[in-house]
């Protein structure tokens, strides 16, 4: 064999991985590039620092919990004064990839997104004005801001911008189904690839589709059928007005899907079974039989990856001057 | 020089740290020994997963959070559907070396301590029964505990063990202070040692002593006149019946004491300024000025030690046979 020739052969090996999901609707996860450490890492402490809120209880990380996959596994959320939120945590987990934040994508990205539940009268309960005042009256945060921002003053522009960063590091790459697709074939089952057939020949992924299997688009709740719900949510006719827009929803990522239960924008389905047979049925037309159901069940939790390690930020303590938590006050 | 005198200054020089302490009220903080690895490393998860509690909302991070000296900062707790608690969240850094645990002492260990907030409708208001529910049928769960206990069954007595295991590493070694009495005595500032020598001179390290600065007695709170509060605690009569144990309370660690504000049982003293007032006057007669305050407020920062480094524990998922949290049931 000709030296260029085994050059070539070599390249297509090494390629060969890449070329494997060239022609997949699903691509692996890329760990996260150009962080900037000192803004993340600061950002990781707003994130768990729950005097970002009225009570002085609730954090990000409250009903974005990174132990368990990045929400709160509540159909909706605690607020201040144990107030029900009005729609279903989204995952934190490779929100990066969203096309924009929130179910209705009101927020472009996660920096105007970090800014709204701080302020949130039925979630944190607290506002920006007084962000500022914990953050400027507790010295290491001042110095930290200084270092990371080269500014002389904390506005909730560099806090946001510190959560939005901390927040773009929370990749869970290397799940088994992404080993599968850059070549390692023997790591999913026979169901789980009958499955993941399953779930293309269907139609799912339409909607979810791409590196974080879902994020990048909104669409119809309800598109073959209505979807019936007490949920007042609207989705994006609240943003746009219009009534054509009338339950439309970002499509949420598929990624730890398996983490981030109960499921929909209602937070209704308890189970993944439940949520691929309403799915079925309303998105795509199909009643899955329960070996079809299982088979996509399977396959969905494959999609379940490496969980960021954090290590848990310790804060800097207030002082006597920083304004304190009122939690029973009304 | 002889050899054997330069042997024997030698030995003295080493041994001269642990002289330096030998004499003070106040020991040196050890790592703790002893520890089950395994067992800590399964009462990490327990601690921080909030499927302990009625609400899916609250685990016992949540009222002790290790971001923030293993206290909440608030006066008194929030409880399940946002009830107020009765008492201030003492902290649980340390806390294997309290005489006993709670203010009023009623648990004699941190494992008798464990099922009580977790059963405590005011607290995380679920039950021992539903506990051991959530967690056989959370299948990662019922192999950890498998492992780690070698038994078939899953008890409320190993989820407190393993719970109370991860509570005894939560040791905060090298403070400054500690580096001081082991011979480091450029640590430390002059006014630092001043206030020092004025919390023993005063009769503060009466209560306050042995490693923990604190935690092995129990006092009563107002000796030499009376502590006002409208917070009904009654301390250990609430254990004994015994109207001499009235505002009988444990002296708490002093360890920390920079990150663990407000003080008191109460939550009543803001800030360090304000509870070594009211300890001076009320408990050894003293009116400290402004100066000898301050020294000694300069001195209790001088406790604060390493915070534990916590990897935050991925928590397993759920399965379709777990109870469900019920957050918004009465």
């Amino acid at each position: 064999m000709k030296k260029t020739t085994q050059l070539a052969l070599s390249v297509m090996m090494s390629t060969f991985p890449l070329l494997g999901w060239a022609d997949e609707p699903i691509q692996p996860l890329q760990a996260p590039k150009d962080i900037n450490q000192a803004q993340a890492e600061l950002g990781k402490k707003l994130y768990f620092d729950p005097r970002l809120s009225k009570s002085g209880f609730i954090s990000c990380n409250s009903c974005h919990n990174l132990s368990m996959g990045g929400t709160d596994n509540l159909k909706t959320s605690i607020g201040d004064h144990w107030q029900q939120g009005p729609i279903n945590a989204p995952t934190v987990l490779n929100s990066s990839l969203n096309i924009a934040q929130f179910w209705d994508g009101r927020a472009k990205d996660l920096k105007a997104q970090a800014g709204g539940p701080i302020a949130n009268p039925k979630e944190m309960a607290f506002s920006h004005e007084l962000t500022i005042q914990v953050l400027e009256t507790i010295p290491q945060y001042v110095v930290e801001f200084k270092t990371v921002f080269a500014k002389d003053k904390i506005t909730i522009d560099e806090v946001t911008q510190a959560i939005a960063e901390f927040e773009k590091t929370l990749v869970t790459p290397n799940s088994r189904f992404d080993r599968w697709l850059t070549g390692n074939k023997s790591v999913l089952t026979e169901q789980e690839i009958a499955g993941y057939q399953l779930f293309k020949s269907s139609g799912c992924v339409a909607c979810h589709n791409g590196s974080a299997v879902g994020g990048n688009s909104f669409q119809k709740m309800g598109l073959i059928e209505p979807y019936q719900t007490s949920n007042p949510a609207e989705g994006v006719k609240a943003v746009t007005g219009k009534d054509i827009d009338r339950f439309k929803f970002k499509v949420p990522t598929l990624r730890n899907v398996e983490l981030t239960y109960p499921y929909f924008h209602d937070g209704e389905a308890e189970t993944l079974t439940e949520a691929v047979d309403v799915m079925g049925r309303l998105q795509v037309g199909k009643q899955f039989s329960a070996d079809e159901n299982a088979k996509i069940v399977a396959f969905l939790k494959t999609l379940t990856g490496d969980q960021p390690a954090i290590l848990l930020p310790i804060l800097p303590p207030s002082t006597d001057k920083t304004h304190r938590p009122q939690p029973f006050e009304k």
